[in-house]
């Protein structure tokens, strides 16, 4: 019986993957990870030179279409119908061998492996390794605290409506906000709103080569990629408290 | 001229420390780390085993006192003499060599070394290495996805007033509460207040030896180890998203 190896490979720097994940991925016989169509991957890409010679790969590869909206109904039918194939394919490989999926940051938060992961329930023995968050690797690169004391940290994501993000922008110490791509118009605008835009950074490909690090307010595009993230920092609520 | 290396140790296991983190801490000559008088200290036990036969120690002993409250203002003032003098000695030894100084966790979420690195600033170079937020690692030994799809993220500090408790755990999908210890009471009645208790989940210790995962419903005690997390899982706003 084999298992399945889910390995957080932290923020993109794979001298940030952890002991165990480094171990786990030079070790591989079998790699899984999602890429888009065409695309290498990101987890793919962090992994490069990494992996044994003779490892077997299995690029999980996102449906696309041009012709179905993202959000629409027959996008989601498709997706939950890929993610059912690889959970199938994935459960049955695993019946004879260890396969390492890799994904990036941590897993279990707000990782697509999720999506197998809830399908393979039951099914196949499966061992998640954690890794640095995604923004955990951007605010490192800001290179400031991005909360302290009793600050209040909220994580948004940039799909929400922009009245939601607003009202929330306002009510937390410190921000992070994920999946940006093309909500980064309304983001932007939601932070200015709620009084919060001046503070803001937005990083892209956080830890990894072509980093870029700038404060929001001075970045003019309406696009950026979709994993990067933007954070804006707390300033410690009641700061010097007892440990 | 030497540096400050701040390690992030991550969650407490030591095959969760990164790569990097845990090259630093092996080739170290000089560690520095907080701890509570008389305790060996939680990062020093972390890498217990790690460290060089011939390594300096630097334990930087938070001040006791049994007569001053934990939030007066005097009990502050000690405080920050303390992070004051020890700024002053590791910029002092940083002239010369490098230190190596141990964190539980990321550095910069809630880390108690920015209380050193505010005051470092610009008197020596300062490099911080990510880690796993401790959080991630009781969310990962729960062993489900703490957020996903468009779900909001809320971490809060047990030491918040019961009422802005309440209020926030009602507002968010999945939270993570820190700073327990004698807090739990309190964040117990707030959970059920905002009708989210009996989704939390109580986590000491999380990663470590003596480890222990249980609902909070189920466990009686008033209080538990103060870096005990609390966590209440989101269930996936739209959840099969576009990626």
């Amino acid at each position: 019986m084999g298992r399945i190896i889910c390995c957080g490979l932290g923020p993109g720097d794979p001298d940030l993957m952890s002991v165990r994940a480094d171990r786990e991925v030079r070790a591989a016989k079998h790699v899984a990870y999602f890429r888009k169509k065409g695309r290498p991957g990101q987890a793919r890409r962090i992994v490069e030179g990494m992996l044994a010679a003779d490892v077997s790969e299995y690029p999980m590869e996102y449906p696309v279409t041009t012709e179905i909206a993202f959000d629409s109904p027959d996008y989601v039918r498709l997706l939950s119908g890929f993610y059912d194939e690889w959970a199938e394919r994935l459960a049955r490989l695993a019946r004879a061998i260890d396969v390492v999926v890799l994904c990036e940051g941590d897993p279990y938060f707000y990782g697509s492996f999720m999506h197998l992961h809830a399908r393979l329930q039951g099914r196949v023995e499966i061992e998640v390794i954690a890794g640095i968050p995604g923004m955990a690797g951007c605010w490192n690169s800001v290179g400031q605290p991005i909360a302290l004391g009793d600050d209040v940290t909220t994580v948004l994501m940039g799909t929400l409506a922009e009245d939601e993000l607003e009202r929330r922008m306002r009510n937390s110490d410190a921000l992070v906000v994920m999946k940006m791509g093309r909500n980064l118009t309304k983001v932007r605008r939601a932070l200015a709103s709620a009084g919060r835009l001046a503070g803001a950074w937005l990083v892209e490909r956080g830890t990894m080569p072509g980093e870029r690090v700038a404060r929001l307010i001075d970045v003019d595009g309406a696009d950026c990629p979709y994993f990067a993230i933007v954070l804006v920092h707390g300033h410690g609520q009641r700061m010097v408290s007892a440990e």
